[in-house]
Order: C-alpha cells, then structure tokens, then sequence
C-alpha cells in the first residue's frame, strides 16, 4: 500500500462531467489500495471571474480580502469532489488549507507555506477517506486566510506530499507529460519517460509552463517523485526525479519563451560598477533581468544589452532612462518582436559541441542570433519573434532525428 | 457612541453597484461615531447556483460537503463588501463564521449556534475596523463548516448581537418594514412603526417571510432591538421590541399563505388515542400539522381535517392512507388550492370580538371559510386559493379604514 498525493487543476474540474472524470481516477487509485490524498484547484476560470468582480468593486483592494474571496474557489471545487466521490460509493471528506494544516507566511497573494500539521489529513485517511485538500490556500499566524500565487496547487501538493512522506506526487494536467518540444508546433516533438528536477526547473523558467517551478524546487529538495499526466488519457506521463536514464540523451527538450524583450543602453562610460549601479534601479523595482550581453568597450564607452519579461519593459526602461541621461549614454534601445529559444539537458554537463550543434541548426535555418545566453545544463538564444516556430522545429529535428 | 449589527441579505449585494450601496450605508453609519459589525448574505441567488451544481454531481450529497459547498457563497459577498468599504476610505477586516467565533451543533445544513466569542471581533473593532462577518455558517466542535440553514444569516446577526450586547440589530431588506398587509396586493396597507416580538413571530409563521423566526425568537429571549429596513430608500423601517406603543391596536396584520394543502381523513372510528396515533405517524416524517380540525362523532364515526405545508402534502397522505385502510376510514381527501388568511395583534388579547369583526369582513366578501384557528394573538381561516387576495383586501379594509 502506497501514500499518492494526486493534484488537479482547474480545467480537469471545469464542469460536472470532468469532476465525475477527476473521481473515477481518484477512486481507482484508492480501489488498488493506496492511500490517496487529492490536491484541486478552483473550477475553470472561476478565479479569473472572482478577480474581476473584485476589480469592479476596488482594484487597489487589499490583498488581505483579495486571498478571502480567491480561496472561495477551490471550497467550490474540494466539496463537488468530495460529492462526486461518494456517489461513486466511496467516503470523501473536503478540507480547506487551513483545516489541512496549511500555516503560511503572512505576505497575502504570494505567501510561503511554512508548515504542514497533517495530523487532520492522517486521521480522516485512517478512517478509509479519500481526503480532498484544497490547494493554493493556507492560513498566516494572524489566523487570516492566505494564497500562495498562481500555480500555487502545484507547490500545495508536493508540501503534502513532502510533510507525509508519500511514495508518488501525480500532477494531473491538460497535456500527457513532458515534451521535446510543443507538440502542437513540433511534428517530432515526443514526451519524455523521465526528466531530472533540474532540468525540469530549467524547462518552467524558458517558457514550458508545465509544472510551477517552486513545486519543482520543493520536489528536489525533498526528493519528491512527481509524475506529470494528463486527466483525459489515462497513460503514463513523464516522472521527475533526481537521476534519470535519461541523461546519456544530449537535450531532454527544446523551449520558446516569447514574453520577453530587449533593451539595449548603447555608449554609457566603460567605468568599474556602472553595471552593478544600472541593474540595481531595475531590481528595487523588482524587474528580473535575464541574458545579459556586454559589448567589449573602446573609446571609454561600451554598449550594455539585456532581457526583461515584456509586461515589465517599459517600466524597466523608464527606470533606466533618467539615469542613462545623467550618465551621458547615447540612447535606450527597446524591441519586444524578441523570442527566447532555449535547449535543456543534464547530458550538456558531459557533451561538448552541444550549443554549435544548436548555433548550426539556427544557421541551416538562415536564422539571426541576437544575444547568447548559457548555463551548465542550459543555452538559450535570442532571435527575432517572426522566426521562433521555425528555430524550434529546426534545432528539435537537429537533436531529436 | 453605540455598538449596532447590521444584517444586508443577498438581494442587498446581489453586485457591485449593490455592494457600493451597502458600503455607503455601513461607513454612513460608522461616520456617526458608532462600532459597527456587518452580516451578510451570499450574492443574490449565488447559493441556488451552488446547490444546482451539487444536484448535477450528486443530488444525495452528504450534508457536510453541502455545508462545504454552500459557506463559499458568504466568502465571496463579505470580502468584496470589505473591498468596498476600503473603497470609500475606511479599514474593513472580513471574518468568516469561524474566525467570528461562531461554534454551532453539528447537525450540518441546519445546525444551531451553540455559542459565540467575539473576541475576534472585539479587537477587530478596537483599531477602527468597520468589521464584515459571513452569516449562515459556523464550525462544529469537530472543526467542520456547518450552515445554519435558510435565512440563518438573520440569526447570526441576532446572535451576534446578543453575544455583544448590541444597542441595535438592523436587518436590511428589499422592504421598508413590517406592513399591516403586502403593499402590492392591498392598497391602503401601510408600514408599521412598532411591533412586539409575539406579534412579528406569528406574521413570520404566517407566511409575511420579512424576518427569519428563529432570529427574533432569539431576539426576544435576549431582548435585542431589531429594525426592519431596506437597503435602497434609507427610511426609518419597523421596530421590534418587547413592548410597544401600538398594543393598543386591534390587529397589527394580515397575512396570507398559499403554501398550505388540507387533507381530510373521513369516518374514522371515534376512539381515543386516534388522533395521536395519526398524527404520530407524519411526525415521524417530520411533517409539522398546521390547524386541526374535528368533527363531533356520531354513529361512532368522526372526520378529521388538517393542513400541512404543500410540498409536504402527497407524502402526508401516503403516510396516511395505508394506516386509514387499516382502521376502515371510507376516504383521504387532499385540496392544495387553499389559502390560509392570518390576523396578529397583541391587542387581540384584551379587547372581545376580534375574529368577529374579521368574520364579517369575509361574510360581506362572501368568502366562504373552510377551517377557523385562533391563538391569544391570532386568528387564522382556511379558505380557497381564489379568494386569498380578496380577502386579504377585505379584512384590512375592515380593520385599518
């Protein structure tokens, strides 16, 4: 008998017909005789709806009653589950975060789970339930309500899983696992059978929004095994954990990231700490700058070019600009026609030759690279947006033929 | 300064131009100088959408996850009723049943309200909060969300303000008061200023739903003011209190209660303990009788006549028949197109010939009467469906021309 955290996102219980759907996978795992605890997320895009009720009202509320009336989503969800599940003949009980011992910092709409008592989750599961928790939601110590931010059901399932020491995480999605690369744009892209928590982690970052990345992060470090798949299917998924026999394979996948821009500061003085001083007005606005390139300076002068997520750019160079002004800079350049392709592989750390095999794939294609990026397991380009779909397809066939 | 609770129902925050209203009115009143504790409702018809999507998965839910379902409605209505009141510039603090305090019994979709510690709430208040809590709902001592039930927001207002020693409880409707009958139906009904407690509970009973019973029967046993007003026009509404000024007036309304179906059990033998017999076995279906009437025996045989509410009414006779077939009763007759027409007054019990006056009214309307009922305070006639308004119109004319 095994302890199987199982979650569910918000479109795998969209509407009746798919939480009777959720129940049935829910209740044969628990006929097999596992213990099952069941993770949800609020129905569909009821969280969106709830927001826009609350911007009508007052968009600069108060995250405090923001996190009150966001957790009403997923006391939805839990209840229907647990209704579902008991018409199938089997007992179910509901517990919101806070009754499932969920004690988190007190930041509303992006708190951290700081502990997990699941002595309530424990003594409903030896009373033969399946117990339904309710992700994304736990209470600070001030005894208010709290979130976890958007993919937060994610991070909910693994904390459970983590703090019951249970033999499997599954993270149910609308997709069957972990690709090569987007199957919709990719013909030969293929789902992984396994992929390590750090390639994983380096996926989430370029863009493959499968998995949210602090699930990852606390999956590695209590080396939890997850498996991501689908809802709808039924097949195996792909398992992340520490080792994989995947790694003698060169690149486990290929990512496009386009919500992303450029900004470039061309001629600023080429003196000790102007990076450091530029990069801070960004970071106390708390803009994540990525690939970062550094022309080689001549004349005292030298160009600095960076990556910024596009819904920040303007911020980001606006905050620049003033500064740039005082320091005698030519100007600020801006483009956000920008696409990041990345490759990802635990294989790179052993293989040389593997980001020319990517620079080749790109030049077969008569595809510009604007700025190089590159990290042990990682390398990402910066290429013009028009060309992104083509550049996946090209490298992917580069690596994957 | 005083401490006043101030209970708005669904209709009252049914969206956000209503929620605004309501905001307006709460920070009106705590612009006064006074402390003030909101109850609200769920939005509008929120908690018919919830039990819908219940009915769809699993029509025999069990209760707990239905208490589960149903709490998220409050959820949704006191966090954006706390958004608003930020809003306008004031500090709000949200609390749900359980963070108010309200511990309740376990019986869960009607589960009564065992105690309250409001101390939550107390400290809430001392730093300026306007403070909102969620009605209806509550925790059992096994850490369970429990509802109270329909119109239970009504009773949590009470209950709060009983625990708190409120100088008023203000229950906001889609009403100005309490009228001496509906204001659509009879054109010269007009609004009370004043009504006793007795009185208010037996127009509750009676079919005039303005107030929850259990909340004023609340309100009697620890003597809290109630207001009745609606949340649109800001005119003073009705009173309820122990003893008022109207008491000498005959009659304070007239009530009329279409829910309502007689059965008639004919020639049932005439011996004793039949009657309990009978009626034991509808309240062991938790069927409650309303008027009972009983013919004089002859021949050893008697009639028996009763109303029962009239979605109870088929399964009343069912209860009945095979019971009736036993003692050799010669029929069950059922009608459901009746009316029962009420009249309340404190005033009744020293002043003679009340019913006869309202006797009169129906005679010179030439309403038949079917069935008569009368209490200290009340004087109730079964009639038919069709007559009902007319004789409404009749009987006020009578007493308030």
């Amino acid at each position: 008998m095994s302890l199987i955290v199982q979650k569910f996102g918000g479109t795998s219980v969209a509407d009746a017909q798919r939480v009777m759907n959720v129940a049935k996978i829910v209740t044969d795992t628990f006929a097999k005789g596992n213990d099952v605890v069941v993770v949800v997320s609020a129905q569909g895009d009821f969280t969106d709806v709830l927001e826009e009720k609350a911007k009508e009202i007052n968009p600069n509320a108060s995250r405090r009653e923001k996190d009150m009336l966001l957790s009403a989503g997923e006391q939805i969800s839990i209840s229907l589950l647990a209704m579902a599940i008991e018409k199938l003949g089997y007992h179910a009980v509901s517990l919101l975060g806070w009754q499932a011992g969920f004690e988190t910092s007190s930041s509303h709409t992006s708190a951290r789970i700081r502990k997990i008592d699941p002595s309530r989750i424990k003594s409903a599961l030896d009373k033969k339930n399946i117990v339904i928790v309710a992700g994304f939601q736990g209470l600070s110590r001030y005894g208010d309500i709290t979130t976890l931010g958007r993919g937060g059901s994610d991070t909910s399932a693994v904390a459970i899983a983590a703090a019951m020491h249970a033999d499997l995480c599954q993270i149910y999605t609308d997709v069957e696992g972990v690709f090569t690369a987007d199957p919709r744009k990719v013909k030969g892209a293929y789902k992984l059978d396994e992929i390590s928590y750090d390639e994983m982690l380096e996926l989430a970052t370029l863009g493959a929004q499968v998995l949210n990345n602090r699930s990852v992060e606390m999956a590695k470090k209590y080396n939890i095994e997850l498996e991501v798949l689908s809802s709808l299917t039924r097949a195996p998924g792909t398992i992340v954990k520490e080792k994989t026999k995947m790694e003698k394979m060169l690149i486990s996948g290929v990512a496009k990231d386009t919500d992303v821009a450029r900004i470039s500061v061309m001629g600023v003085p080429n003196n000790p700490g102007l990076a450091f001083k530029m990069f801070s007005k960004l970071s106390k606005k708390d803009i994540n700058v990525d690939i970062i390139l550094q022309s080689i300076g001549h004349d005292g002068k030298k160009d600095i070019s960076f990556t910024v997520a596009k819904s920040r750019g303007q911020e980001a160079v606006d905050a620049l600009k003033d500064y740039m002004d005082s320091l005698g800079a030519k100007e600020v350049l801006y483009d956000d026609n920008v696409a990041k392709i990345s490759i990802v592989g635990a294989g790179m750390e052993s293989h040389a030759g593997v980001a020319t095999k990517m620079f080749e794939a790109l030049y077969d294609a008569q595809i510009n690279i604007q700025m190089i990026s590159t990290s042990e397991i990682k390398v990402s380009v910066l290429i013009d947006a028009r060309d992104a779909d083509k550049a996946v397809e090209a490298i992917h066939d580069k690596f994957f033929d």
